[in-house]
């Protein structure tokens, strides 16, 4: 298949396309590197990128920024920097990549824990995972030419933990490369409008 | 209490204002009409509405706008509406209240069933919903001053199913008074983070 990873230069990203590669012909999408670059936040990005690369069987997104910050801090202009990067990034590559797919294509998004475990800091990024979750669950029953789409939303990730470890007291962290196999089910399975829980 | 009702004039607003009225001191406020009007899409404007009305004990919003329309022609536009309106206006009026409401009050949002089942359509509303429930999981491990929040996500209301029942196919609609009751079960008991699903 021709895999689409936007994010692939990612912690995530880097993972699936090591999982992905050795079956699948991969496009390494980044912000800054990869194969091709794309601006998830600039649609006519996002349009460039699918006239660029043509039709393709599995488009993933493993990227998204969201702002932490102490719920009493958290104002509109808070909230909508993950609103228009992790969140709409993501769905407009599902809506413009829709017009691209092919018949029985599938995509697969990225959310995270927060919405069902939360931290402190962690109001938008719950907000958007949530977002992201009843997304994916409306769109699946809706897409036409058995075109899929599912959803990963792993914990904190075992390579993060030196970082963010303090802000994640007692969570169990995950290998990246757990992580990526959420993406080979999602892409080689049959489900569609699953949220794949990892390492939770 | 003190409640403030944003929605207070429509559907559901006005079985909250019945339920809550006979026991409290309840201020009606609608767009166009109400004891008090405000637009939730504005923030000039609900920054208004609690200077107007002060400290209160609790705040329920029964409103917001969504985009219903076939996924394949939801655009970027069209989720922005939702955003815009029932996501980013429930949630500022959260942020911007939170500096108004008192010790131990309580804050109670609306979504609705569709992230959980969804119908044609009903996309960009699932997006929204499933914002809102990550929004306030996120948040009510946060709020300090012994501050509370809730959910109400009801099904289909009874009210409108001769308008809108052909969307709906074999879903079990719930009348409005019994929604009303969930609003209760968030102001005067001692809950938060909940997501209070009504007739499903």
């Amino acid at each position: 298949m021709k895999i689409i990873v936007v994010g692939g230069t990612g912690l995530i990203g880097r993972a699936v396309v090591k999982e992905l590669a050795p079956r699948h012909e991969v496009i390494t999408v980044g912000h800054k590197n990869g194969d091709k670059l794309v601006d998830i936040t600039n649609r006519d990005s996002i349009n460039k990128l699918f006239q660029d690369v043509g039709q393709f069987d599995a488009l993933i997104a493993t990227t998204g920024k969201v702002c932490f910050m102490d719920f009493a801090r958290l104002k509109d202009e808070e909230y909508r920097i993950g609103i228009n990067d992790k969140l709409m990034g993501q769905i407009n590559l599902v809506t413009i990549g829709y017009e691209y797919i092919k018949d029985h294509g599938s995509f697969t998004l990225t959310s995270g824990i927060l919405n069902h475990d939360p931290i402190r800091g962690g109001t938008a990024a719950a907000m958007v995972n949530g977002a992201l979750e009843g997304f994916v669950t409306g769109a699946a029953v809706e897409m036409q030419r058995g075109v899929r789409i599912n959803l990963v939303s792993p914990t904190v990730l075992v390579e993060v933990m030196e970082a963010y470890g303090p802000y994640f007291p007692g969570f169990e962290p995950v290998a990246a490369e757990v992580v990526a196999r959420a993406y080979t089910k999602s892409v080689e399975g049959p489900q569609t409008g699953s949220i794949y829980r990892v390492g939770y």
